[in-house]
């Protein structure tokens, strides 16, 4: 069996040193960046067989995607398309969340918008213990709408852990849209994502965190809910059953807040997936997502032992 | 009145460090290129005042596009749209022709593609000594070829020079739809640059150079032509009324191949421009391609001091 | 009309990677910075038609100069000398107000310290809204002094309004002469900006910042003073007619603080230029120089987006 | 089945800039090496199923290969030792055959050299189609000679194509020994690959290379015989019952000597696996070996179509 | 006579670019570092004629680890020795204490290990005015215990103030260990230095400084012992005669720590060297360290200039 | 005694990556560069104890001439002067000799330019075994003439062997200058280099090289004449009594021709100090020469050893 399977998009992000920006710098840094494949790079990093399925174009760009994310220790399984259907999604960021900080995104006509489920491999998908997709894939295009339902639902019969991330604001979707579209896939989710301001937005669960958490548990009847935060430093909020648990964020100085996120969800399904609880799943979360916070490009790099050593770093 | 306007595209280029490939690369340098921006950048460098008209997506990316060519000392007149409403081209671009270099492009909806007549300042055009366009510019959309036509014509009614070089390489037209495309265009054609093996390709002209080179004086009635050489050892051949013109090219080691066809044009015209004659601008233009050789990047840096250092040392 | 010309030195300065010394750094970072080529970026940036006058060198060194203010979108008038009659200053600087910030200028024999009423264009400084010189370019030299005392009195009658900045930190002036030489220029300025610190050293205005406004706005009898701040946590205070205003300043981390205060000064300008209050032109300036404060250079990058967003996310 | 197994050592070398020495230079890349992974890294460039087997300390550094190679799109087998029970080989190199080119190994006690049998993954072995081992393996340990005994040994039995490389110059063997070592190995062998310095060194095989080929060929009665040639620019020679196969270099610049003749192996081997016939096969091999001499680094990267389009060129 | 004779070793450290891990970056910084090199170039940096005595390998890094200590006004006596008898010591180090910094130390057989005292200058030794060795360099091996203990005796015959610190950590030592060797070392030391962690560790002296001071100038009866502490911002201790002094650190960013504590030390010696008194060298020492926080690498970069500046920086 | 002291100006050499300009360049690499300084690290380099003596202000730039030049194994005796009373020489350089390269120097007010014989420290000149200035030094000023005519006359009277080497170029002297000042220095020169276009353009010596060298050891009465080749492809010769030895340059790739001529000098003389005969000195000069063509940057980094290899080399 595969530990985890995440299924979605990744796009080559170009970075100016820190302290240049996009119109002057003269070299930019490359780095691979996605939900789904930071989420998969965290997990492999915790040391799970982690295998992200995707469609890439045929081009030194998308061999390089691949290759980006082999080396963090990631199986991948990609539909090759040829370069004229469909492009790599490329974007510009400036990294370092300061005054100026500005992201071009360059995303249209990518080749997994259209990714259909004859596109997934159906054998890694059954022999998946957790399945993951983040809340941007489904909005991409109606096309990976469908796929995304359709593996949800395959995973789920299979016998999967299916865990969804609702982050959808680079997408752009308004807040009716993204609600519906969640109506539609979360039917089969037992762990369920949602960041507060996600929670706000689309459901208008505003106010405290914990009732948030309640609604969307019996909303979707999902097993798991986590909630994190707007504020990092503010504690995240796991429920399960009747328990509630939070835990507050391990310090560490943020050189890249790309992809903390994804760590975080990276680092408490590997939690979960090695037979944690849900409170010490959520301090492998945060633990991943401080190493993460303080390396620069969107995948953390490391090995569990960093995790644990952050971990017991407080308990000192 | 501006010396010279050139209207076309230009593209972002990311290359990897000398040595180094797409896939694997840390970092990428960034240059911007196209053949009607190098070619004013070569007569920025050569004293010329230069203007480029284009249409560019609102973005840091299309900001830095004018900005590096304005410190070439080319002044632009852009039509800005929104990020939504057309990309910036990007390429990914291995320099130094070795055995395994390669280019990925990604200009698919480029912002240009969509310019009208209505995007070009006409009170600029009609004030020009000498307009330039290159063949790719009328091959990238059946705008942009509706738009090039007028622009030569409004230019040649104005009483400038209109100059344009049948390149076309990396538009992927086939040879039919080029010629076809050229016989539309050059009616109002001055000035014509023919590359040897375009001139083959499209034009069925192998062989000698020169008959090649009257034939399509001929067949345009263009005042000027020159042909320049697939081999890049090989001279030059400029034709005007009955005379022939061979220049072989300044000796210089290739940095950069990219944009030394560009700057030849660019030295080229820029010789017309101040009184040269056909022998003495084609040898502008080959010491202002050794000089682009050698510089890593699309156009050519320095000054009119550099070229006549390049023509002096050989007369030594 | 040009909406701004400004008129000064500009240095080119090298700096160390951050963390390394002058001593011992194996590369340097080349950034061209002079406070009105600074201000003249800021209003670019700002949106302005900026125009910097100045004298240089003609050598690969001064059109650098050139390359890069025309990078930043200011419009460059310069008088070029030959090699022999007049430097490029040149400055090492460690960036970063580190324990051991060390800086080392070399500044002697500059060519812009020969340049008299002959060598600015009387065309462009006639049809200029706003001209603008800093208080260190009269203190460069006698004949600089005499150049400033007549562009401030030409552009005065021509109907421009003159801005004034009285810093003169670096040029090593005794306050007693820096007093002679204000009393000398402040005649005709409209628009007086001075720091604290230096109008206790320059004219005893010790204590309370207003007070100290409405002195020397009484004294050279200006419609607006602007006092900017030793530390730079504190609201710079503006004062026109009877209004005072105090706009604090928006936060953003520091990694250069090379030309914060000119940034300001561009914003402030840019602000009253586009017919902003006094308050509104303050809060221009303070969002100019945040911006500015995040980014490596003596200039800032960007456009006037960045500056609104900066300011609207204070708001929220 | 597995396409190819390698089995050897890595060593991670540190290289400074071209132009820079090992004495002053203030960086150094960073690049895993040794001929067993660079194999594995060409096949796997030319579309194979490559896994290299070895031995590593369980530290960033040996994580670190792993890494490298996994992006170079080789599956790896370690045993991960504690950090006190063997060292990663370092090795500091300046790239490129200049005169002062130095290279200062460091690789005692490294974890690789108390590889025994117990360390191998019998499966892996006994699946493989291809296995490959080189001749500075058996030479690092009494236990390494075992072991490559062993496995060369099992491999046969369960029906791969055994290939070796008889290069052991950097082990500092004496020719004596060496021969010693081959006799005890060679038996296993179906594929020999050896370069005329080492015939010549070792068995006093000097003068022509097909006969060298032949007394080899029948020596160690190998299917198979390839001649490397000290002479870059000398064609290879491969054997084959009576036929007798020579392929000239293909042209490329060198940009980094280092790998380039495994680069050749990998490139050779992947021609056997798909069917090829010796000189297609040594063609293969002579292209990848031309395109990784133009890469920085000591695994070739790129793709099998990089490797054909050299290949057309020289057609054409 | 030589102002200050260190003895010890010296690594050749490699780093990551900030934000960046062992196991994925592209290249790394070289450093040279050790206690008593470290030591050394702080007080050449203070101006005093320092001397560092090694055992070195003969080879292209041991040369680079003398070259290094010069650029840092090092004088150097140098014991070589062949390649093949010692190696150097490397380390690989994340610069900055972030979440994962992680060192990788390759230090087994160092040439510096077998050092004898056949291997000291026995006539600079005895020149010295100052001698200098820290904790881990008598830990290293038996032979360097001798050695260390050997050359203390003979510098203190000498009439030499001896200075010891007692920094073991990175040793791996255990407490009892490392007690009985300084039972054994600190017989002739006239300087002791220690930081609170080692004396609670060693001697089992926790809570309070000043007493633990006493202790151990009791128990090794040296004239001056200063206590080093944990929190970097705490102030250091020293104690001479019945006099206690305590001196609170200079503020500065930490941008490598790797290093200050050496800083110190050789700042201290310095003031006393000059004959300052023990609180005016707690103060060298404290603002030597500062500048060292703000630069990148193990030895302090400067002259005495940068050290009275922030001393007279906290004064005003 | 000294083996070897030189005596002149070091200039730090600021120089942008291959491939880009000074105008545009990001980032500037720097090097310290100098006849005299690069001789003396030429001749540490080949094992001599070797000091440079000069005169420099006191900035972070002055240090750095000296840590770079100790770096290089060089001993430094400095006369420092207030940063006001001389600046230190800089030079923009792009390295490589293409089409394009530039230098611009900016040498005005060296603070060596008035470095009088009290400058120098008498007890290291006497003690010299071989004293060495170029032809640039008595060049730049009155004083350095009257002080390199003292210093010569001082070494000769010591017992010292006196060199110089002609090579004025930089400077800008006119002919009959430069004879005049040759007229006044070389009494008291034992060894002199010239390159064959000093020799012309001076001494109006054309033509055979042989007897230009004859020419000058007569007008000169120097024991040893050495004549360089403009064509770096030609043999050196060297005269000494009747014999006449001509030795030809070793190959090697040119990165970088800065100080390949010094580099020559510096190993001459240190063959010529170790006792070798003209054939063997002028050989240990041609390979020290051929080390530095291929390194970046002014001076010679190396060993001996890399010296007697490529002399080796050639001899297979």
């Amino acid at each position: 069996m595969t530990d985890l399977v995440t299924v979605g998009e990744a796009t080559l992000r170009f970075s100016p040193p820190r302290g240049e920006r996009i119109e002057t710098a003269g070299t930019f840094a490359a780095h691979v960046g996605g939900p789904e494949s930071n989420v998969a790079a965290a997990a492999a990093t915790m040391g799970l067989d982690a295998v992200w399925l995707s469609k890439l174009p045929d081009t030194a760009l998308g061999r390089r995607v691949v290759g980006d994310l082999r080396r963090h220790g990631v199986r991948t399984g990609v539909v090759w398309t040829d370069a004229d259907d469909g492009r790599l999604s490329t974007a510009f960021v400036e990294r370092g969340g300061t005054a100026g900080a500005t992201t071009v995104t360059d995303r249209d006509d990518a080749a997994v918008t259209t990714m259909t489920e004859d596109d997934v491999p159906l054998g890694v998908l059954r022999d998946a213990e957790t399945v993951f997709v983040g809340g941007a894939t489904p909005a991409r295009s109606e096309t990976l709408l469908e796929t995304t339902e359709w593996l949800l639902s395959v995973a789920s019969d299979a016998g999967a852990t299916c865990a969804f991330d609702t982050r959808f604001g680079a997408t752009g979707l308004d807040a009716a849209t993204a609600r519906e579209l969640y109506d539609r896939l979360l039917d089969d989710v037992d762990v369920l994502i949602v960041d507060e301001t996600d929670a706000e937005a689309v459901y208008g669960l505003d106010g405290d965190v914990v009732p948030t958490g309640h609604s969307l548990r019996t909303r979707y009847d999902c097993e798991t809910v986590v909630v994190t935060r707007e504020d990092p430093t503010h504690a995240v909020v796991g429920l399960e059953g009747e328990s509630i648990y939070e835990v507050p964020p391990y310090e560490a100085d943020t050189r890249d807040p790309a992809g903390v996120h994804d760590a975080f969800v990276g680092g408490f399904l590997s939690g979960r997936h090695r037979g944690a609880g849900v409170r010490e799943a959520l301090r492998d979360g945060a633990a991943t997502a401080a190493l993460k916070r303080t390396i620069v490009g969107d995948a953390v790099v490391g090995s569990r032992r960093d995790v644990v050593e952050i971990q017991a770093r407080r308990e000192r």
